[in-house]
């Protein structure tokens, strides 16, 4: 005998990026903002006189990507029981990626499913986890292990968040903005190349850009599994040198911008792209004074680290590389030897 | 600025129970049955003979509803971790609805979801945490405040478990059965009052029935949000039995039946079903031993534990109340004294 349990159904999870000076919004109902001390330090002032509810609460959590666990997940829920927040209140992540991520996996999972509005405050966190509904947190395997898949009702991006952000840390948020305007939208890129971030209405086009062109690729990604991987341009290469060095000696964007300087010098010797093209991408990133070279010690162990770091048991490393500016290929059939003869190019 | 970010697609969470005895199936994948030490060792020899995999483990969390909790959810992960186990990989619940629920928010979690199958082993999992994909773990705060909506891709029901299952639990499943029957099917009724289900068939085609009749009920509640909660019938008053009794003097099927019998006297105070047809269903939960009575103490304080009882603000109960048999009403404009005339029925 056989029952069958039909749930094919079409579920609506669009949602909205605003890109602009934070509305004046109230909520009627409880509302929680998760946050960490450095950033409610910096900025809770300016978001209470703009954001009101019926019942208010201020949650934080320690700062940083080590507090990106399972405590501090239990710490926000165990805050939510006890004020007895429903499934009609609301969750504000009010911080950078481990905020949005960790305010979004309890999201998911509290009662079953709360709903939470994202307001970043680093441009990293803006530019790319705004878009996608990856949620989750960390374990001593490794990163974002644990989470679900989960949308916010929507994004409040406001540029005047970013006026406080350390040097490198807005650096290694530009790193990730290149590498979108590169890989998919060459008229992206040569305003970045024009442009003056630190003029706040600049800025602003640029993260709408960047939203854009991730949300183009999120909804294709749907049917063309592959594209969505585009988006790792630079990290293959970045990957291997946050490894090498202990994830210490750069921030991930910085290591993204060194990666896809690599993954350039790979396209330049595959024809996929000039060795002008290559360099105008290289004076981008050095422009907001990113990293572009780094010292590999042990040529064949990094080229070994490609595989110790695939999740899959396949064995193929597909590298994802720029073809011209604004378009980019995966390729897996790339001979050991023209990786290696790339990486000599940096070694000692 | 404004981005959309359309996310409208149509998800299809579709998927078959199978009431069978258990079909012999080689997964070419890595496979851990999360299952309990009672369980396994009454019949993991015969989920042996008909499971394989290309990479079996066994994973043990203590039995009962009180480790229905995040330590036997770190405990399954961890282990899961250890063993590398990836998103193609399979979960299998091997066991009662706590084993059932913790697995399915187990795979719903795991790096951001991995495929589940059930296969219950009481009657209730089989008729009841089967359809509808909560999942969910309990705190001390309350029963599945953690969780998520998350379908398993198959369920296999084999009545060969139930040979083994102790006559009160038995007949805590029956219970819930009866509760669908009167509810939504008449002819289901009738088959169960002359259904001799110690005989393995028809025992089989009982499950079948209250299977399907949740799946409809189940298929239809995307529209109608009323209808999934006639599903309570027999609850509003067994959870506060439940709770009078700190859960556990009965069982929640004997509390649901008692509070089936309570919700029936209240229907046919209102006129909505005659005193033979309470009588038949009250019949019918005595052949299977269930408690039919309950000696009401305090008469106000079981009224104010409606309230206690809601989770939401709202302060109108909805009595679910049969009429006839086959069909529920549900009801929120039910006078206090009509309740209270019920109650003083069962007062000391």
């Amino acid at each position: 005998m056989q029952v069958h349990i039909p749930l094919k159904k079409t579920v609506d999870n669009s949602y909205d990026i605003t890109i602009d000076t934070l509305p004046k919004r109230h909520f009627d109902t409880k509302v929680a903002i998760i946050t960490n001390p450095k950033v409610a330090g910096l900025h809770l002032a300016y978001l209470l006189e703009r954001i009101s509810a019926k019942e208010l609460y201020i949650i934080t959590v320690p700062d940083g990507e080590e507090y990106k666990n399972q405590a501090s997940v239990d710490l926000i829920m165990e805050s939510l029981f006890n004020h007895r927040f429903n499934r009609k209140s609301l969750l504000i992540a009010f911080g950078g990626g481990v905020i949005g991520d960790m305010t979004g996996f309890v999201s998911s999972i509290y009662q079953r499913g709360i709903d939470f509005i994202q307001i970043p405050t680093t441009l990293l966190s803006q530019v790319d986890a705004s878009v996608g509904g990856k949620t989750g947190i960390n374990n001593k395997y490794g990163k974002n292990l644990i989470g679900a898949f989960h949308q916010p009702q929507e994004v409040l991006i406001d540029a005047h968040f970013l006026t406080t952000l350390p040097k490198r840390e807005f650096g290694a948020g530009v790193a990730e903005v290149v590498k979108m305007a590169v890989t998919f939208n060459k008229e992206f890129f040569e305003f970045l190349e024009r442009a003056d971030l630190s003029d706040t209405e600049v800025l602003a086009k640029a993260i709408e850009y960047a939203v854009q062109t991730k949300a183009d690729v999120v909804a294709k990604d749907e049917k063309e599994h592959g594209l969505r991987a585009a988006l790792n341009y630079g990290h293959t290469f970045g990957h291997v040198i946050e490894n090498e060095t202990n994830y210490k000696q750069f921030l991930h964007g910085e290591a993204v911008a060194i990666g896809m300087v690599m993954a350039n010098r790979l396209a330049v010797r595959l024809g996929l792209m000039s060795q002008e093209e290559a360099q105008r991408i290289e004076n981008l990133l050095k422009k907001y004074d990113l990293p572009t070279s780094y010292e590999i010690k042990d040529i064949e162990a990094f080229y070994e680290t490609f595989y110790l770091d695939k999740k899959s048991s396949d064995t193929k490393i597909t590298f994802i590389l720029p073809k011209g500016l604004g378009d980019v290929v995966l390729l897996d059939t790339v001979e050991k030897e023209d990786v290696i003869a790339v990486l000599e190019e940096f070694g000692a």
